[in-house]
Formats: C-alpha cells, sequence, structure tokens
C-alpha cells in the first residue's frame, strides 16, 4: 500500500478553503473584465532559457527543471510576468497594443518554506502593454480598489510612490549608476530601520554617509499626500527629473481620486522601492490595514520594457499581482471563511424510494429555478441524512414522504434554525417553493 | 536575444480563445454546484509512486517526472483521477461520505502530438464517492446533460452502457478472468469493425470463435432503448448477473428520463465499454452529433473501488471527465468561436485631455452599473482609437468632447451598426446612459 501524501510545500485545497477560494478567482476575473482586461493562458512548461533570461540567481535556483522526453531542458513558470514577457514578444503583432490581459494560475517556486508560504500558488496578474499613458497607472490603482473592495475588504492602503524621483535624485548626486542597490537598500528600510538601512547603502551601494542621508531625507517625508507633495520639492533639491516625477504621481493619485478611489486608501509613501529591478516609474504596494504583517497582497507598478531579451519592440507597460493564495491563507489562518462545505443551499432527503422520480423531477425544477440542489444519493433514514446536511452545511433540507406527496406539499427544514415549514408544491406548479426557498 | 516560442505539444491561449475557454469552465463550475458538487484542489507535482502506483506502462511513460531539489522523484499529475484516489485516502475521514467534488484543472502527457491534441490540457471531472446507489449513477447521466446543454450544445448523445451485463454473460461463458482483454478489444469495435473485433478478442484474450461471436451479438443489440432492453434477456441467455445488469441499466434510464434528460439525447449502446479496467458499472460517453469524429467529449463509469492503492478503506463512486480543451479545439476549428477580443462592450476615446477625470468618473459609473468599460489609454486622434475598438470587437465606443460635456450628453456609437445616438449623461445623473447600453 502506497502512502497517500502530499509533497512537502504542497497542500491540497478541501471544499471549505476551495469554494471561497474559487469565489474569489470569479471575483478578481470579474473586476478585470470590468475594466476591458481580457484573459490569456500560457504553458506551465517553458524552455528554460525562457525563464532563466531574466532571473536573479536566486530565482534561478527556485526553478522546477528537468530534461523532457525529447531530452529539451524544461522548466515550470515561477510567475507569471516571464512568461507574459515571451508571450507578448510572440504574438504583440497579432495582439495590436495597447494590450491589456490578465493571468489568474499557478506558479511553482522550489524555495524553503516557511509558515503559510507554499511552493505552489495562485498569482492573478494584470498589464497593460504598449503604452506610458498615466491613465494606464491611474487605472490600475482603480482595479486594485475595486479588486479588493469586490473582495470584501473594506481597510486597506494603497501606498503609491514614483521611482523617477529617487531616480532624478539620484542623478543630481551624480548616482545615476547606483540606483538598483540603493533601490534594493531602501526597500528594507521598513524592516530594518532607517540606521541600518543608511549603513547597507553605504556599504552595498558604495556610496557616502552625506548621500545616504540625503537619499534617506527623501523617504522622511511623510504625511498626508498634500503635506508630501508639498514637501518634495524642497528635499528633492529643484532636480528637473524628480520634479517630473513627482508631478507625475500627483497626477495619477489626483486621478485615482476622480476614479472613486476612497482617499482613506490611498498613500503616498516615497520610501517603498520595490526590489525589481525592472520598474521604472509609478510603483504599489497594498496592505490590509488589520493584516499589515503579511506584507503585501498586491504589488506592482510601472516597466520601461517588458520583453527587451525576446524582442527588438520597445513595450512599456504597467501591471500588479495580486498574491490570491496569501489572502486565502491569511483568511484561513483568521477564521475569516465561511464554515460551509457544499455549494448548493438545499438538500432533498432521499426518504422513500417509491417516490425517487418524484425527488429527481423536484431537483431538477428546483436547479431550473436557479437553487442549487442535491438529492442525498441513498434511500436512508432521514437522522443520517440530516447529519450530513447540517455538517456540510446546507441551509435547508426537503422532506418529502408518501403523506406530504399525496397532499401536493413538501416539508422544509431551515437547518440553522431548525424550523420546519410545509410548503405547497406540484411538479407542475413548483413556484410557491422556488419563491420560498430563493427568498434568503 | 531569446527566440520566444512555446514548447512542443503546447501552447498560448489569446484573448479571442481564451474568453470561451474561460466561460465554459465558468459554465461548467455553475452547473457542478448546482448539483451540490464541491470544488476542490490538489497539487500539480505528486510523489511520482502516488502516480505510477496505478498506472498502465503506457501511462507511465507519459508522465513528466524529474527529482526535485530535495532528490524527491516527482512527476505532473496525469489526470485528475489518481489525485482524487490520493485525496480521498487521505482526507475521506475529515469529509465523510458520500462526497462530491469537482476538479477544473489541467493535466500533462508527455504523449505525441496529434493534430488538436496538446501535451496540457484542462480536464473537468465530477464524481460522487462512497455510495453504490443508482441515484448517483442518474444524477451523473443529469449533469452530463446539463453540462452540454449549459454550454450552448443541444445536438449531443449520451451512450450508455452497464459492464456488469457482459461481467455477467462473461461469467456465463467460463471467461470470467477474461473480462480485461476482452473489453479492451471491445472497445475498438466502432474503429476496426466487427470482423477484426472479433479477431482480436479471439487472438487477445485467448477465447473461442464462438464465445468471441457470443460477446459480439450483445453488442449487436441495437435500436431504441425499448427495443434493446426486449433483446437482451435472450442474448444474455438468461444469466443472472447480466439481468441485474440490465435491470439496473433500464432503472438509470428511466430515472434519468424523470429527473428531465430529453430522451432523444439518450442511447443505450451495449458495445462501449471504455478501456480503463476499473470501471465495474454503468459507463457513458458523450457524443456531439455535428462532430462525432472528436470521440467521446465527456466520459466515465461507475468504479468498485477508487482509492485501493493508498488505503483499505472501500470506496466505490461514480464519475465523469468533460474533454474542456478538446471542445475548445474542435469550436475553434469550425470557426464556432465568438470573434471578439474584449470582455468589456464600452470603450470610452480619450479624446480631450483636459476632461480625463471626467472619462474617469464616466467608467466608474458605467461599471457600477455593471457595464465593463475600457478607456482607450492615451489621448489619440478619434481614427485610431476607433479603429481599435472595431478590431476589439467593442459593442459601442462612447465620443464626448467638450462640446458634449458642457450639453451634458455624450455620443454613443453602436460600432457593428455605425449609428451614433446622443444620450444625456452627467455624472450625478447616468441613469439614461446606462439604461441604453444596458439595453442589448
Amino acid at each position: 500500500m502506497i502512502q497517500p501524501r502530499t509533497l512537502k510545500g504542497f497542500r491540497d485545497y478541501l471544499p471549505d478553503v476551495m469554494m471561497p477560494r474559487e469565489q474569489m478567482m470569479q471575483t478578481a476575473r470579474e473586476v478585470f473584465r470590468s475594466f476591458g482586461f481580457a484573459p490569456i493562458d500560457t504553458p506551465v512548461l517553458e524552455h528554460l532559457e525562457i525563464l532563466t533570461g531574466k532571473g536573479s540567481d536566486e530565482t534561478d535556483r527556485q526553478i522546477y527543471r528537468f530534461q523532457d522526453n525529447g531530452k529539451r531542458d524544461v522548466g515550470m513558470r515561477f510567475d507569471l510576468t516571464v512568461p507574459l514577457a515571451r508571450f507578448a514578444a510572440q504574438h504583440i503583432g497579432t495582439l495590436g497594443t495597447p494590450f491589456k490581459r490578465y493571468h489568474i494560475a499557478p506558479v511553482w517556486r522550489g524555495e524553503n518554506t516557511q509558515a503559510g508560504r507554499y511552493r505552489e500558488f495562485v498569482q492573478c496578474d494584470f498589464d497593460t502593454i504598449g503604452t506610458e499613458s498615466e491613465l494606464a497607472d491611474i487605472e490600475a490603482v482603480a482595479v486594485i480598489n475595486q479588486l479588493l473592495a469586490a473582495l470584501g475588504f473594506d481597510a486597506f492602503t494603497i501606498s503609491l510612490n514614483n521611482r523617477v524621483i529617487l531616480t532624478g535624485l539620484l542623478a543630481g548626486l551624480g548616482l545615476a549608476d547606483r540606483t538598483v542597490p540603493v533601490l534594493r537598500s531602501l526597500d528594507k528600510l521598513a524592516k530594518i530601520g532607517r540606521e541600518k538601512t543608511q549603513a547597507e547603502m553605504v556599504s552595498a551601494a558604495e556610496i557616502s554617509d552625506e548621500q545616504a542621508a540625503a537619499v534617506l531625507r527623501l523617504a522622511d517625508c511623510t504625511g498626508t499626500p498634500e503635506e508630501i507633495f508639498a514637501m518634495l520639492p524642497d528635499v528633492t533639491a529643484g532636480n528637473e527629473q524628480a520634479a517630473q516625477g513627482i508631478a507625475r504621481l500627483k497626477s495619477i493619485y489626483e486621478g485615482a481620486v476622480a476614479a472613486g478611489v476612497p482617499t482613506r486608501r490611498l498613500k503616498i509613501d516615497v520610501s517603498i522601492a520595490r526590489g525589481l529591478d525592472y520598474y521604472t516609474g509609478v510603483i504599489f504596494e497594498t496592505t490590509l490595514d488589520d493584516l499589515v504583517e503579511i506584507g503585501s497582497v498586491c504589488s506592482g507598478g510601472r516597466y520601461d520594457n517588458l520583453a527587451g531579451l525576446y524582442t527588438k519592440q520597445h513595450l512599456p507597460g504597467i501591471g500588479a499581482s495580486l498574491g490570491l493564495d496569501r489572502l486565502v491563507a491569511a483568511m484561513e489562518t483568521l477564521n475569516l471563511l465561511p464554515k460551509a462545505s457544499t455549494p448548493a443551499p438545499v438538500m432533498i432527503a432521499y426518504f422513500d424510494e417509491s417516490h425517487r422520480d418524484d425527488y429527481l423531477k423536484l431537483a431538477t425544477n428546483l436547479r431550473s429555478a436557479g437553487i442549487g440542489t442535491e438529492i442525498y444519493p441513498e434511500p436512508k433514514k432521514l437522522g443520517p441524512q440530516l447529519k450530513y446536511a447540517d455538517q456540510k452545511g446546507f441551509t435547508y433540507a426537503i422532506i418529502a414522504g408518501d403523506n406530504e406527496w399525496q397532499a401536493n406539499k413538501v416539508q422544509v427544514k431551515a437547518l440553522a434554525a431548525k424550523e420546519s415549514s410545509d410548503i405547497e408544491y406540484t411538479h407542475d406548479a413548483p413556484e410557491a417553493l422556488t419563491k420560498f426557498l430563493a427568498a434568503d
């Protein structure tokens, strides 16, 4: 006998968790579609050179890779951005620009497992490719707001920054070539504090203490958006590129407000940098106000050139990625998930075998009226059937024996309230029952 | 520069194909849920011994397999049945029986590629585990009917058989131990014809010509369900086990009719066998009447014991698998897919940059009314914007310049009909516009 088990770092999704997870994916699809983002899908397996082309050493090590039967070096995708870059390079001639896509799919990383982190998880990405317009940036903020709100969150914060501000400041300090290491250090500010960040900047980016201090003065600008926008020109010392970056960030902020994103959910945070070195413009992170500790649940930004490794066509764009499985895991830990493990509200007890066809017709009628209905599969005593209904979390059980069928009615038991009602019903006139069941 | 390409046998899904594909998956989910089937998900990667435990040599060869960083032998799932068996063995204590699940997910097979066949494809399975009740069998037929109908098909045929009939007949002929090779040969009847099937039966199953002829006499029973049920007792020569199998098949057929499955879609076909040797009861195949050549698009049946390799618990069940990607590929080949490549019906032209915030507010208002809306991302001339709208397949373009905004109206262009209408609109009173756009 083989021991049934999953691989380390992998997990099964049972119905009680899979139902809300699936609902969340569907909600995300609906939000993306409402903004005109179209779905795509790409293979899980790619030529290894596609996947390793852009990655850092760290990412490369995490790729699940092997030789297939045809001796090709292949790998499982570790994110949805690299496949998008390959996809765009290959198909943009057919697709045209601007191109707006979303992609909801699992990715794999053979990283060391920590609490709540898995080696297989779903990413939920959206991107607008082929335009440098600020409107696309504004829309990305509106999508994130709508996404989290539709998923049922109210208290969350979208932090916005524009990398151009820091890039300009660094250029003004004569440090244009140090942007990446400075950004990497700055990204740790929230975690390791100001002092250590400054020390790391000096050592890792090889800049002077004064230069590091100037960078951190920028990161120190906190307050309301209005206050920050008032401070920034001073801190960036009149640098022209920084000024343009500030103007664009302000315009994006104002556009997001015009698009209906509540100001309480918007924060300007010039200290966030996002480690990935391909972001070149606006960047954002999103935290749940009551669960800040799980980190950003939706992050992204603007990049200059998506697919430079695969095509000469210049493809600027903007996008973000929702950490859907991270949200699911957090909700699971916090017992925020509903308890039901059936997607149908109604269970018909299989009470009297001679009425099998009546149960079948009743179920078909209820489903036709949009009411999900399960028939208990075996003609058993009522006790075990009702126990099953309770455990699964059905809303109603319908009980109909010979007496009920002869009297043209059925008994509806509201399971949580433990209340029973007799409702008129015949196969030809199910309306009284469907109305009753649909009332909730 | 790295050449952007997919692996042989793999494909990208562009929006025009991915949109209907995604819609089909969602339709399938809704049908499954309406019958009380709950979703689960399992890892793509499993311990290799789990995957190879039950497979045939042929299947084993097709598994994408490798050693992971922890030197574990792992493989990518090649179907959803083996993972279900492992899942059930592991979790059935928590889940309880009966357990009804669906699973919509990709699987991988490194087989030689043929036209329209890929090495990665989505399967769409549903199963009821832990009951031998005929009601579950009837329900499976009702699910298949509802599934295909909801996917937009009208002319299709669900062929039903019960393996017990043949098993009984073979037992009567003293051939109980030859069931599997006889079934394998019989499964080829439609493809290779009667004569070759008989010859193969004789050679592969090592039975006599007379015994093969008796088996084929059973397969010869064709006609209406009523005619076939009248013929079968004769052909099975009063064998008791066969008689039980016939009675159950008849009861399932009648139950399916009671559940509302149109008789024109139901066929009794005692010649179908389904190669897999774990089916032990009712089996079904589904063909599209106008596309018989693509083979069965939804097949399955009843099995005695799902998870015998992983647990001592006896788990009978019934299920079927919809070949969703095979349907998508067929519809693509036949040009049956809609042509749009945007999921939003409305595009707002970005006509006048000074009204950016008005466009943003307009779009938010339309989305709030449930109308998917994209703003063209760049303030460009109208020509290219309308060309983009046409190519993507938007239904409406909304055009509003300074004149329109001052007159509290917008111009709505119905793109296919090339008709324009001026519709009243202000941000505070969008109803005239939302009603107009939602009218279709």
